[in-house]
């Protein structure tokens, strides 16, 4: 079935213990398609200027990810920056540049508006809420959102989430948004603000799904490199949503059950372990389905017992 | 099969954001055999001065804890009191008293010394490996240490080290221990230097077994409430090597596989979260085997895909 994803198409200037790019590819959208993509066939819904270069534009078409959506505007693309630090537990952005996303106001093309699933990537909750008001026949939406939007624009943010399915942020958004900082107890509280379901990453930890009947949690993949964790946290999004969205569902007879969303968070931590492998989205230029599935299969050795 | 366990028997004062308590029983030796004991009689190895409570005792007695091996002499028992920051991931220590523990020389009741199974708490390298010396016919020997005897007393540990089979450390130890801040490659090292099982404990976030072959990972257990985390890691440890001695593996014929290990890990995470559920021990006055193998249950139920 379908999905819709919306978010932040960009050029990156990321540094790493590793290495420095001084301008990539990036941007949620971008990460969260091009996870979804060795599940299903997203419909991407973003905004860049004209300096998006043939060759970015290539790679996700050759990624099977629909580009009606993606809308071409004078002027230039969102440039972000950023430093991690040496254990790449913290970042500094250096720039943020929002160009042409600063007007970002997305339109959904005819053919994405019937579409079942729907991820929003972090932007401005109104947005968020006007593209899903722009969908008939939703059975799953839901999406991302960061300390910014919970900080300063509260109840835009609660009225947002209020008409989600799915609610996937970090630990210490979690913490920010309950006002708990207990997880079991922060998830109960998100729980009662219209979510069904609520995935909670923690990076190198992993990540915990909850429900109101049940829970399920994931350590994380242990990589022998960490080679740049931007927009690890977008391809576990994407690889989420986009093993929900190629299974098909008969969401008309009921709800996904709590194993079918247990194997998505499965897919979302390969997705996510993938992406830090290296530089931007570079990983994904070479991946395999194959190598996706054998991954999966390796989490199930290490955590079985 | 016996189980050896070997390390301080103290008297803490804890102070959490859940209360304060100015003296109560603890030490490594106690909380690994109170955990161990769910398993298997213990038989512990220790020293108390003679301020040493009955009631305390007879606690460990009637947890069937073999107390031959706790020696008693005038003065007084080891003193230490903390303080735990307000999200308790941090403490501070406001007094080490070691008393009588100044003094502690392990030596090993004649019927002490030919138990297969050996736990050493994190004492003196060198004692350590005096206690070793004394057993014969050992087939499961480990223990724990700390980032001071890493520091200060390296070529004496790791000399120590060298004759385990396992080691169970921390994730900030381990990362010391083996000069590596990627944990992979720093459990691959210190197989390197002796034991063949390495168990990495990463508080909340559960644990790690390591082999030459293969690796374990599980989450941490959700409490809802930490109430004292004082003895959690000892308890993983009991729990981790009580049950291995409580399966009777036929160790002449073999080693003890990945699948045993693994539960054992599970066992430890569970008595290491019910130490954390009340102050001190007191969790383990009204604790049940049926309740051990129901969280048991529980990790199996919240890690299954």
């Amino acid at each position: 079935m379908s999905l819709v994803v919306v978010g932040s198409v960009a050029y990156d200037g990321v540094e790493t213990p590793h290495g420095r790019v001084d301008r990539m590819l990036g941007g949620a959208a971008t990460y969260i398609s091009l996870a979804a993509s060795f599940f299903t066939k997203p419909k991407l819904v973003g905004i860049v200027g004209d300096d998006f270069a043939d060759e970015d534009v290539k790679l996700l078409a050759d990624h099977g990810v629909d580009l009606e959506g993606l809308e071409r505007v004078p002027g230039k693309t969102f440039f972000w920056a950023g430093k991690y630090s040496r254990e790449m537990n913290d970042r500094e952005t250096i720039t943020t540049e929002l160009n042409v996303f600063a007007d970002f106001n997305p339109k959904l093309p005819q053919g994405y508006r019937s579409a079942k699933y729907l991820l929003l990537g972090n932007i401005q909750p109104a947005l968020q809420r006007s593209v899903r008001a722009q969908m008939n026949g939703l059975r799953f939406a839901g999406g991302d959102t960061m300390n910014y939007w919970i900080k300063d624009f509260r109840d835009e943010l609660l009225a947002t989430i209020r008409e989600w399915d799915f609610l996937l942020i970090n630990d210490s958004e979690a913490r920010m948004l309950s006002g708990e900082s207990n997880l079991k107890k922060a998830a109960a509280r998100i729980l009662d603000m219209g979510p069904h379901t609520l995935v909670i990453k923690r990076g190198e930890y992993g990540a915990m799904l909850f429900r109101q009947d049940s829970f399920f949690i994931v350590p994380g993949y242990l990589l022998e490199s960490v080679f740049d964790p931007t927009g690890a946290g977008d391809c576990f999004a994407g690889g989420f949503a986009g093993y929900l969205a190629s299974q098909g569902f008969d969401l008309e007879a009921g709800h996904i059950g709590r194993g079918d969303l247990s194997r998505a968070v499965i897919y979302g931590s390969v997705m996510g372990s993938f992406c830090c492998e290296n530089f931007g989205v570079d990983r994904f230029r070479t991946l395999s389905r194959k190598e996706v599935d054998a991954r999966f299969e390796e989490f199930r050795t290490f955590t079985s017992f």
